[in-house]
């Protein structure tokens, strides 16, 4: 999907809400672990209900690998599933990779080839050999974690490096990789304040941003200091939104708590015009 | 396993050697590709001509989600292959993973307790809250990326932070978490003139070093500044060991190679003593 088509997207359903579907067995609704694929299950009626309220679908990788061969074949069907009925929606999997080139290069495959997903999330301490690889694909989008959301964040990412903090490395020094255009970034809701020396630095990329609601970002402060004229955000919400109930009502509870959001975010959008 | 396990199987082995299997359907050899699972196949002949030049394997996880739920099988049959026929080998799982707490554990319990490794490789980008998930596991090892084998290594790892590089933050820093007994460090072996420095920030922990042979490392110099009174290295060869040969001679040629590289970790220990 290119950048053009995820902007379109977001002015069509006035929404710029990501949904991260890190299934745990442990919080979905009982009912469904009758099922054969109770993962699986749980994403599609997920996805059906709120697909027009979203316009991007992150699963967590953890949450699938953790039950194996089976938990790969929820995945798999999760992608397929969303490619098919809804193509329109931008797919990120959140699996923060980064390894030396050739191995990239097979994760690269793995994830924007085969399951065929639009982005992915890399891990930048490796450097330019470990996320080159990632951007060698054509309308394929690299997000790296620039400021995570978490306080471990604070043990290296702000840390003093000649004379800035480490993530505005990250930021600049990637600028500079061939393909460049292909990057996106993460930067956590909890560090709205950081993001007007962000948008110094990279005006134009979009950013993944995960921590409102179950960690205590603000939607407000986000879109204050981290908005461009291509909008340039992706606000991400998991456990707020698909464990808004774990009843048999479970699908309308998250469309209702995705509704929140999105009404927000369309107020924002035409305030923004 | 326990530190002092892995040890004692140095010792008896007379080797600190780690094969890496980072299997490409590419690079095997054809007749292989007949079998049903060729991977596991390659892995296991490989495996049964080696072990008791070696003390470790460690399949890079990539080079196994790149074929899907295929691959998910083939690392499964291969770990448990290893786990029945040579307990006493100390596993690897080269994911280099890391993420927020909750996904974090999920990743762990992935690889620590349904695959069984006995290791992880993690990225320490994101920090504390990320890395002492992984060192909640008894008696598993957690393998931190301090200071990698590749080029991209300089963009940030070797950066001045705060006076000095910022691996040696992440040595130093790490070694504040809780259960830091149970972290071992990714230190390429094409740095081994850093590895001084390294010894002096952790004197007692074991290393893990790749590089060595394909990409230009030396088993000699890393010796020279990595070696402990416990050893204290593993050093790792992947793609020089297993595709030694690709025709049916393959394992033979494996043997042939580690042979090699365990004669001289042998001179080296008995120099040692």
């Amino acid at each position: 999907m290119t950048t053009q088509e995820l902007v379109e997207q977001i002015y069509k359903k006035e929404s710029f809400l990501c949904i991260g579907l890190d299934v745990d067995l442990n919080k979905i609704p009982k009912h469904l672990l009758e099922e054969e694929d109770p993962i699986f299950e749980f994403n599609k009626t997920i996805i059906d209900a709120t697909h027009h309220l979203a316009v991007g679908y992150k699963p967590n990788i953890a949450f699938y690998e953790a039950y194996g061969v089976k938990g790969w074949k929820s995945l798999e069907k999760t992608i397929k599933y969303i490619n098919t009925h809804y193509p329109e929606v931008f797919t990120i999997a959140d699996a923060k990779r980064g390894d030396i080139g050739n191995t990239s290069t097979m994760y690269a495959k793995a994830f924007f080839e085969d399951l065929a997903f639009d982005s992915i999330t890399v891990a930048p301490y490796m450097g330019k050999d470990s996320v080159e690889p990632f951007l060698a694909f054509e309308n394929k989008h690299t997000i790296l974690l620039a400021l995570t959301s978490n306080q471990g964040a604070f043990d290296f990412q702000t840390k003093d490096t000649e004379g800035k903090e480490l993530y505005k490395h990250v930021l600049e020094i990637s600028k500079t990789y061939k393909n460049s255009e292909n990057l996106m970034y993460v930067v956590g809701a909890t560090k709205a304040e950081y993001l007007s020396d962000i948008r110094e630095i990279i005006p134009d990329s979009f950013l993944l941003v995960p921590g409102v609601g179950a960690q205590g970002g603000s939607l407000q402060e986000v879109c204050k200091y981290g908005l461009n004229n291509q909008v340039g955000l992706l606000i991400n919400s998991s456990r707020g939104i698909i464990y808004a109930s774990d009843k048999l009502d479970y699908a309308k509870a998250a469309a209702k708590k995705a509704l929140v959001l999105q009404t927000e975010m369309k107020k924002i959008l035409q305030e923004g015009k």
